[in-house]
């Protein structure tokens, strides 16, 4: 990998973010509306238009920007050339509530036009590595990121390595079952964890954006107050259930809904460790360190070699990163 | 290890197993039930009998028998020197209907004064090794192998290592949650996987052991039929959310209640593909063709040298196994 510049691209499925860094520092951040409606290259000419946008807020040449992370929320498949990934919160094909037809994203296609270094990863996952590299994962051999946010995302480590499993889609704890209930998953699913608690459904069941709950459980409201209760147990179940495949040493939690954590983390333990005493007792349930900043040095990890990876850790540069500037669509 | 004999011991909720092998060949095999009354060193008293009687049946001297691999249901903890199986179908420590006050199995502190080698590990990870080794495991680097039987036990090939997690409990998918039912499982849990269709939990719900309740489905009982059916959606269910997890190649399937194979398969096929297609569509479901070898190959595999493994690979010694001699309680 040549130095100079670097992108990383963050894919949600409500938001995608791109930052631009320097072995130095992270330069700047913008942060748009994920498009969901157009053309099946929307997606990849957002982030090519994100960057062109950034490059010229702090006067570099898009052309200096050679290598490119991007992470994504969704299961991929490798087909030929490209990976198909499956974002169930942004694309038609596995959804009935979108505006638009994709099937699934492909990135590869349009991107490798304009940038001769593309590397992708499943967005939880490359946040466990962004953990395990920089964060609260440095401590442990086996650890699971989890991320509740308008997803669930997740990525573990096993015995010191990035669990991958055959299509590198392990592990995707969004999709497991938790419930009889009829309540529908984006990927057509009734009751696994993502159709229960993520937070498109809790908007869905609520009628209100998750911010406004956790603000209405706040003012008393018993309304929201027993939906996050209800919300906390059944992620603390999801979590029991992984553990009880994975027997890890630890859950690092983040995303969006995860900011409410002083509501949701003793909500949270009270269930897990109420379970099966044998495998919970002795699992550690902590937040991320890395907050606001894990999607970025997830996508970039995915472009930095070892010597920077190195001089990170050390300066933690993330820690001065310039504010996210938001791009009305 | 010093070659001769050596024996393997099967600790189910129901029976128990053992097996005398030389480098040659399986020489006996005694089943006996398993016993749950009496002081907490029963259990190991029980296996140290049974092998006492198989020494006897063959002519051959206790003494000879250096090693001994033990398999059995339950999750581990090691404490100090020796190992705590919390048996949830055994220990009354955490059950409420068992006739003992054991809180946990401790084998080693008897057996090690018997016996001068003796290696533990779980009944479904020991028998996912026997796979890997000897079964349908051989093709795959990654794959999961499932016992449906008495309870729910599970263990797992992760890129051509076993999966082991911290406590070397991984996976214990009996204890995911599936559903939000009000059913207990031994383990204390409502709604997981154990709770809703092991073998002994289909009893307790159908008032008949697991074998009545598939003859009654082959006479076209409709009450055993809807069971039957509701047990293998959620049977599947479980597989979906062991695959979200794991991203694995393929299931190996087998234990008493999956004899009924010819039945189960088809309505577990049927669940399992309609699930979220991107992470199950490339999975292969298959039944372990060990079948009633594969605890005890799993057992012995413990205790056996790469020479003996080898050797046994080609000659398939287990295929002239003699029948199990029952030793009624």
């Amino acid at each position: 990998m040549k130095e100079g510049y670097v992108a990383g691209a963050d894919i949600g499925g409500t938001k995608i973010s791109v930052v631009i860094a320097s072995k130095n520092k992270i330069i700047c951040k913008t942060v748009e509306k994920t498009k969901k409606q157009g053309s099946i290259d929307t997606i990849p000419n957002q982030i090519d238009d994100m960057i062109k946008i950034s490059c010229n807020q702090i006067g570099i040449k898009k052309s200096s920007i050679l290598n490119l992370g991007i992470i994504s929320c969704g299961a991929f498949e490798k087909k030929g050339k490209y990976t198909r990934i499956y974002a169930n919160n942004i694309c038609r094909g596995i959804s009935n509530n979108l505006p638009n037809n994709w099937p699934y994203l492909i990135l590869e296609k349009r991107l490798s036009k304009l940038y001769k270094n593309i590397k992708l990863m499943n967005d939880a996952k490359a946040s466990a590595q962004a953990e395990y590299l920089f964060g609260s994962g440095k401590k442990y051999k086996n650890f699971v990121y989890v991320t509740w946010s308008t997803g669930i995302g997740t990525g573990a480590y096993v015995n010191g390595f990035l669990l991958k499993g055959k299509n590198n889609n392990a592990p995707h704890a969004g999709h497991i079952y938790l419930s009889d209930s009829n309540l529908k998953c984006n990927c057509g699913q009734l009751g696994d964890f993502e159709s229960l608690v993520s937070g498109a459904s809790l908007e869905k069941i609520y009628g209100k954006k998750p911010e406004e709950i956790f603000k209405e459980y706040k003012q008393g409201n018993k309304k929201a107050i027993k939906l996050v209760k209800k919300a906390a147990k059944i992620f603390a179940r999801g979590l029991v259930s992984i553990n009880a495949i994975l027997d890890t040493e630890a859950f690092i939690l983040g995303g969006s809904i995860m900011k409410n954590k002083h509501i949701l983390l003793p909500l949270i333990k009270k269930e897990f460790y109420n379970s099966f005493k044998p495998l919970t007792k002795d699992v550690k349930i902590t937040t991320s360190k890395l907050e606001y900043s894990i999607g970025d040095l997830g996508a970039l990890s995915l472009v930095m070699n070892k010597d920077w990876i190195r001089s990170w850790q050390k300066r933690k540069p993330w820690k001065h990163a310039p504010e996210a500037v938001n791009i009305p669509l």
